[in-house]
Formats: C-alpha cells, structure tokens, sequence
C-alpha cells in the first residue's frame, strides 16, 4: 500500500488521533536532509507525519513561490522509505480559507538577519506551524539545523505560548563537497553548483581562527565577509555572528554563537550557519 | 478536601493528563455568571478546570488592574459549588516569564468596538486564552455571552490557528432587575447601582422596535443611544449595532446583528449588549 497522502485537516486528524505522533514539517521537494528528519521522528513516536505543504504566508511578493519546486511522487517515495506513516499535503485553501487574518509573531527575534531580508516571512512561518501543532497535535517535531534562525523563532514561540510540542533539532546533511542540502539547490547552473561549496568553506575558515583563540566577533565577520564575496557569481545577502539562543548582537565569542550566512547565487538564495 | 488550586504550569498539567477536560476562563471575583458557565462545564467533560488569572497583558496602563478585585477564597467556594474539579491560578510570572515576546493578534475584528476604546486589549486576550488552551488541553472552554466581542474574536482564533478546543458560549446571567453580571458591579456606588440597569433596559427598548419592524440600524442606534445618555452620570463610550459575525458595520437589519454598548458610570466600565 503507498504511503496515504491526506489533504483535508478533518482526515489527518482522525488519522492521528491516540496516536503518539512526531511531525516532520515540510515544503516538499525533499532531499536526504528531510529523510535523516524523518528517520528521526520515527524514533521519537509511533506515527510519523511529514507535512508537505508550500506555505504561501512566508513567502514575500518578489519571492520564488510560483517556482517552488513540487515533487509529490518523489517525495512519497523518500517519505515511505524513511519510515514516514502518513503525509499531510494540504491544499492553500484548505490552510488558509478566505478570510482568515490571525496570525503569530515573534518579535525581535524576527527582523534580524533572514527576517531582515524576508519581512513577513517568519510571521508566516510561525502561524503556519502552529497551525499544524494545532491539527496534528505530535508529541514532537523535528526540524534542520539549516534553519538556524526558524528554530529559535519556533522554540521561542513554543515557549512563550506553551505550546504543547517537544521541539527536535537535527543537524544539517551535506552533500560530501560540503553544500548543505536544499530544495533550491536544484535551481543552481552548473557554475553555480561548482562554487556552493565554498559558502560551507568560508564557514570552515572561521572555526579554525576559533579553534585557535580568536574571540573577536567583528573580526571574525570580516574574514567570513572576505571569505564569501571571493566566490564568483555571488551576491552576499549577509554574514553575520550572533547569540546563539536569542540572536542578539555580540562583540566577544565569550557565549554560544551562531555563524549565519545567507547568498545569492544569481537568483537562488542559499543558507548555511555553523554553531561557534 | 478543598478544591485544589494548582499555580504551576506543570502541575495543572499532570493533574489533567489523560482526562476529558473543560475549561472556563476567568479573571477572579466570581460571581453567579461564572457558576452558571461553570455547570455548563461539567456538563461538558469529566473534569472541569476554572483558571483564575487576572492578565495584565489585557489591561491598558491606565485601566483597573491593580485594583482588580480579587477573592481567591470565595472563588474556591464558588467553583467548588458550582462542579468544578481544579482551580488553576498562575502568578503573572508563570505565565510571562521575563523576555516573553510572543503574541497572537486578530486583525481587523480587534480594533473596533471594545478593541478601539482599549488598544492592545484583545491581543491580550487572545494570548493569553492561547496559552490556557495549551496548557490546560480542554476538550471545550465555555466563555460568557456579555463578552460578545471577546467571543467572536476568540472563535476566530480558534479557527484561523486550527485550534483543537471547541468553543462554547453561555447566556448573560442578569440580577433581577436587569443588570448584566460583572465583577466590576462591585465598584458601584449606590447611586451608580441604582441607575446601572437601565443599560438592559436601553438595550430592550431598540428590541422592541426592531420587534415592531424597525430595520434603519442608523435608526436603532441613535435610538438606543438616547435611552443611554439619559441615564443620570453615565459617559457613553460606545452604543453601535454590528454584524453578529464579523462585527462589520450594517445599514439594514437584514441578518443577526449584535447591539453592543460599553459606558462609564462613575470610573466603572459597564458593557452589555444583544443579539438582534
């Protein structure tokens, strides 16, 4: 039997009721990133939903949610094979009826680096998730370490709100040249492609002035900035060092910190973070 | 045994794991009102929690929220009276640890009405409702209908957010001579007090035309708001008459419309309202 595919909000919610549930909440176009979540929750609960669903809410006017890619029969097969139960694939209006205007914020936490560039998006990104806790109601729910910045915003809200969900974050998989996997880097030209790697490089330079004492923050920036516009073709979103927990600015490496870095390679943008 | 009073998140949630839970969300200083929503409650679930929590997110600078009343001991009384099964009573920094940022916010519905005469008020109920529901996990929550606003706002909520709790709403409880039940009736002096039900009856008079076919809500409004300036020492905030739905304002009555007024006797704020 392949792995069921629900879309109305009433039918996965009598598919999970008094079951222990893990979600795995997704875009689709999946990759082995999205299976190693996947086989994660399959550790944490007895039934496992990954979420397929391009959520229009966090997307800005100018962005690539036309163009995001769609993958449904590809992405059922990842989900079976990593030992998904059920994939929840709702439709935009089944989320969004019209007239719908609540919505979650985080604020602070939002406007700084992707929240700067995206504005909206994790406004977006909040009430869609809480939508999905509120309809799928998992014990836990796994995201990527990638989203570096979408799992503080998340663990905060669901702090703040008491949401009833343990969060899980998993690290990062790579391809073996060091590109953090995303859907997006499909869109990349073989050029493109060629120098991705170099963004995980650039990070790599600056643990190794960790690894050997450096604690200057704005120093270290500026060698990750050196390091990231000598890519060719790239367009530095930004590159930025900051509190790991509540992303506040920080002079000293005295405390955890979180490496950011977001670029464009021709129009795709592409993330990666490192924990300092 | 007294009825149990838990202030700690993760008490009340121990005590309700695994039950069929109905929550009546209040502020304290109960009163027949609440015992009413209360036996609906029982009415509802196995296990009835009453949360009382005076939330100074939903109070403006300078509204009561100091001065409150508050009487922990003959609310106890009440709520065990009445059939409930636990009194949850955070202190303000259970539910509002430092750095909490978060908040939910209903757009549009709030700015209106109540929401125009006490900014941010709504957002506060909102918010704070969210985190009882996420904590408290009921089945139901029953809210009172004086509150019309608040109701419709906060089934708004619970739709757009795909929030698990159905939402009841119970009948204003009045005193014999008309005056809708509030805890701020305590506030009344005995002129106030003596004056206080002719709101109810300004409220009856534009029923009883609209009984007699009057369908002009410009009509019904200035005439309900004639009965109300007429009261001796009343300050009229708001006499307006919306869609019973979505609040929008109408011409006609041409489908169920609710007539909300809120007004000051003295320094005390008296709402009521009705469903034409």
């Amino acid at each position: 039997m392949p792995l069921p595919i629900f879309t109305a909000i009433a039918d996965i919610r009598a598919a999970v009721t008094g079951k222990r549930v893990a979600l795995v909440p997704t875009m689709g176009a999946l990759h082995a990133g999205h299976a190693a979540l996947i086989r994660a929750a399959a550790g944490e609960a007895e039934f496992v939903v990954v979420s397929v669903f391009v959520n229009p809410s966090q997307f800005g006017p100018t962005e690539d949610f036309a163009k995001y890619p769609r993958t449904m029969d590809a992405d059922r097969v990842l989900c079976a094979e990593a030992g998904a139960h059920a994939i929840f694939a709702p439709k935009a209006e089944e989320m969004y009826p019209p007239g719908t205007v609540v919505f979650v914020e985080v604020p602070q936490l939002d406007t700084v680096l992707c929240g700067r560039s995206r504005p909206g998006h994790f406004r977006g990104v909040c009430t869609v998730v809480l939508k999905l806790f509120n309809i799928v109601q998992p014990e836990v729910a796994i995201f990527g370490a990638k989203d570096a910045q979408q799992s503080i915003i998340l663990r905060k809200m669901v702090k703040d709100l008491n949401v009833p969900v343990r969060m899980q974050i998993e690290p990062t998989v790579r391809e073996a040249d060091g590109l953090a996997l995303s859907s997006r880097n499909r869109y990349l030209s073989p050029d493109e492609r060629a120098v991705a790697p170099r963004i995980r490089q650039a990070l790599a330079t600056i643990e190794s002035l960790v690894d050997r004492g450096e604690k200057d923050v704005t120093l270290l920036e500026s060698s990750l900035r050196v390091a990231l516009t000598a890519i060719p073709g790239i367009r530095l979103d930004y590159a930025e060092i900051r509190d790991a927990e509540n992303l506040s600015p920080m002079e000293r490496l005295n405390r955890p910190a979180l490496a950011a870095v977001a670029v464009f390679l021709g129009s795709t943008r592409l993330i990666d973070n490192v924990i300092l």
